[in-house]
């Protein structure tokens, strides 16, 4: 049984020397503890809706399923949080969030850990998009995100062709949203050549190596990005925009896929 | 020597038809790596600033430093982005992200990470503040990060008193931003009683345990909470207002410390 993601707060609101009492509605917060092969794996604070997804998606993501066939079985737990997953190989006791060190040629230079080294991939699709399907894209997400908007905790992700909007993933932690859209790429087998992220929060270096690790070109996003996310998109061959608001956009990496048609 | 926290980044921006390009100013984003007795801990990304508070903050919000005499010796390496930390004692091999199961008494049910059960604290101070006063400082802290507001890319925390803000601190994790006001109040001796953290991010769980882990009964933010942040609010004795803009906000915990003047 799903939990629900909104709860009920009572709240007390002051407007200038107004004072009311009201029930906010508020973002639910859920623990998620990944139990793999039995050992704990890792936990994460997450909108607790498509759990699957986001259980898939996170571990596809840091290199422990590769394959369809690596999944026997997968168990949520939804009311305490756990997620119990069974592979059909051992799982390889890699460190994940170690540090990468002495990485000394070329691409390397800007990863820093070593699960990215694995996962991530340059991106070379011949995908182009015009400005207005961009901006269009971002219209597709903003109006699909409404339900969210009355609490202000949510991210958004959408994956798009460059004319639709074909899922929308929310969840308090932008990176599960982008997990959340990981999981259902994966397990609906879809093709990413030809699909867009758009996105509702900033491009961090860690947002930028999950479109690179879903095999996605192109991020549109409303937001900000970091330098070293923009140094990560120009060697991972991914387009990065941002500030993607009303009629505007700043196109940072890559500007070969940005055409009129 | 620090590195800049500011980058420069060669944009094409779009504005309606209009074509531009110019060299867009972005945040730097920065891996820490956090090397305890010689033994790899943890690797943040973060703002490359006020690293020394940031990793002292970090440090003892993780439970690894409780007194000034644990430390022996920090060395931190800006261009290469490791922190050395020579400890007096041995580290604890606590697990600390590991996940608490099987608590089933009062407070411990909202905990949901080891060490958060051994440094999180519940506040009974009696510090009052008033409606103005917590709009005011809110103002003080949106004045003083000016600076930061051009790449749409920071959080900010600020260390008050109900009257002035003392310290402002900033990075793109808003984790960072608390972690290294704790590092402040930790190396300057800072007495928290009469304090109030004022905030630019949203109240998560996570950030509002780091106001508890520093001992601080007032957080003020701009933004939406969570339901499981509000539980752990009330639990601890913490005053949790959001939503603070223009004349506005919502006090959603321990009410009792807002007053008139």
């Amino acid at each position: 049984m799903e939990k629900p993601i909104f709860d009920s707060w009572e709240t007390i609101r002051l407007n200038n020397d107004q004072v009311s009492t009201f029930d906010d509605v508020i973002a639910v917060e859920s623990p998620l503890t990944f139990i793999v092969n039995g050992e704990e794996f890792a936990t994460v604070v997450c909108t607790p809706n498509h759990l699957r997804e986001l259980v898939i998606g996170f571990l596809v993501s840091e290199g422990v399923i590769r394959f369809h066939d690596d999944i026997k079985s997968i168990q949520i737990d939804e009311q305490h949080g756990f997620a119990y997953i069974e592979l059909t190989k051992k799982l390889q006791k890699t460190e994940p969030s170690k540090r990468v060190i002495n990485s000394c040629c070329g691409i390397s230079r800007q990863f820093y850990f070593q699960s990215d080294l694995q996962t991530a991939r340059t991106n070379d699709y011949p995908l182009t998009i015009s400005p207005n399907q961009c901006l269009h894209l971002m219209t597709l997400l903003q109006n699909a995100s409404t339900d969210f908007k009355k609490t202000g905790g949510f991210h958004n992700a959408g994956l798009c062709t460059v004319d639709e909007l074909l899922a929308i993933r929310t969840d308090i932690g932008r990176h599960n949203a982008l997990d959340k859209i990981h999981g259902y790429i994966f397990l609906n087998k879809i093709s990413v050549r030809d699909k867009v992220i758009v996105f509702s929060g900033r491009i961090s270096s860690e947002v930028l190596l999950k479109v690179s690790k879903m095999g996605i070109a192109i991020i549109v996003s409303t937001s900000a990005p970091t330098n070293l996310a923009l140094e990560l998109a120009h060697d991972l061959g991914i387009t990065a925009i941002g500030f993607t608001r009303g009629n505007k956009m700043s196109i940072y990496t890559h500007p070969q896929r940005i055409i009129e048609p």
